[in-house]
């Protein structure tokens, strides 16, 4: 039996997963971002204490702790950058295992989501794919040889940093034209504003109160669906990035199966049908078999149990 | 003993190499694309026979016979498309093995060129690598784990049309905006030309003896080198695009080295330098160590060496 932790924006899950990759038993805290790292840190350990002695069992029935962070974390633990919860070079190991002494690892939320759905979710059996988690931003996972493949220096599998567009849209990064400023919630969102200002007559403001501070990526895409013509040029042309991107992806790696999910894929198959229609266009030898698009089946368990198989 | 063979587009390069990586002889015949493809597999294999004989070996001590080509093939040795030699789905170990019964192993030329640096070049003694050929196009090869990666389905590696700009630049192979259309040898003469248009007076144009089909790249590099104006923005454009090229392949893949070859790599610390300086500004973690980035030295040794070492 195992531990994986889910670091996210608003609350951290702690999951006790068994040797089948199933969630046995789970408890969540808030983020807090207000306190210091070190009490942060306290608190999930208090957490991952609570769900074992919930659970019945000894603590030496747990094997290792596994978290999953919105950062990069080095081999021994130490997480190296993780901006959302202001942490910069921290030892989380070592302060955790003041509380709890386990084998502890840390990886990117992506990568153990990636991890988790290669294993156990809709790529299972596969031994290469790539994890596109559509949200706010673009996170990915790359698995090569059923391993995370995180780069030598740990900062690989940023998809979502790779540039799309020279001199494109400023990205939060510093730099411009990044592909998550073309294939995110956030940009369908932008498009999405910028076209009711065109068209201050169309389905899409209406369903969003006439104010465009309301419009979300799936008001564009339930306006699109009832097909307003103006939601309908977004969706499309945001299929058509979304496209560009994935074909980048088989064009340099090629993986066996290509899994998308974060909030943008609950769209189903609206989003996955006319990407997978797209896509080989943007491809170099798309004569050939390509790469299996999918949407991830595990959802927000993806982060629990793809950290819990961290070693 | 093995025998390597580079496909090029004007000459095939037949060696014989040892087991520490040396070419011990070599010869070369013609690229006939007017013949059918069994007549010039058969004069390869021609020239196969003649290196070791040559040599003074019997044909009993080659291990294997390794192939690299400008396109793709399978790994029962099909090529399945190599467009600038008119081969498609060819059987090319089957025709060869009619006249040198030996075990054939055919791959990509960017590929077996990224072995070779990583065992025998720059890269060697790592375990990861990213090896770019800047030429007419540009070529990739991928190394995780000391073994090439090209993809579940034999058709990634292929950084030159990964995208690189929304809308960008027709692209040969039918798409816009592909990387290799902004960092090419092909685009730096594109900017050169398009450049001249505008400056008449310029030096790049005198040293092209006033034509603009007389730009090649090296012109460019060598206008630039003489601090031309009209060369330097050219050279720095390019770099730019460069830059975030190989920002992109950190971001995404994060190789312990990204090694430059190819033509326009012969420009040497004039391209490295430069590129070094400005392509951390568009890697996301850039305050992390960053991959090397090395220029070649095995030079058109590669391809033979390289092909030899297939397996």
């Amino acid at each position: 039996m195992r531990i994986g932790i889910d670091v996210g924006g608003t609350g951290i899950q702690v999951g006790l997963v068994s040797k089948e990759l199933r969630i046995l038993s789970e408890a969540s805290i808030p983020t807090r971002t207000d306190i210091p790292f070190e009490d942060q840190v306290q608190q999930i350990a208090s957490c991952v204490l609570s769900v074992i002695s919930a659970a019945n069992l000894d603590s030496e029935e747990i094997e290792s702790v596994g978290v999953g962070i919105p950062g990069i974390a080095s081999a021994s633990g130490e997480i190296i950058k993780c901006t959302n919860m202001g942490w910069h070079h921290v030892p989380f190991s070592e302060v955790f295992n003041r509380y709890y002494n386990k084998p502890v690892y840390v990886d990117n939320d992506a990568n153990v989501a990636a991890l988790a759905e290669s294993v156990a979710g809709v790529s299972a059996g596969t031994s290469s794919s790539v994890f596109i988690t559509i949200g706010t931003g673009i996170g990915s996972g790359i698995i090569i040889d059923g391993k995370i493949w995180k780069g030598c220096h740990g900062i690989g599998g940023e998809l979502g940093h790779v540039i799309l567009d020279l001199d494109g849209v400023p990205c939060s990064c510093g730099n411009h034209g990044c592909l998550e400023r073309y294939c995110s919630a956030t940009a369908i969102i932008r498009m999405g504003r910028d076209a009711v200002k065109q068209h201050p007559d169309s389905l899409l403001l209406k369903l969003a109160e006439n104010d465009p501070a309301n419009i979300s990526a799936k008001l564009v895409f339930d306006a699109a669906r009832q097909e307003d013509p103006v939601a309908v040029e977004v969706y499309h042309r945001f299929i058509g990035y979304l496209a560009q991107a994935v074909a980048s992806v088989v064009n340099l790696i090629d993986p066996e199966v290509i899994v998308l999910g974060g909030g943008v894929s609950k769209a189903g198959t609206f989003l996955l049908k006319p990407l997978v229609r797209e896509f080989p266009r943007y491809v170099l030898f798309d004569d050939q078999p390509l790469p299996d698009i999918k949407l991830a089946v595990l959802g927000s368990e993806a982060g629990i149990i793809g950290a819990s198989m961290l070693s």
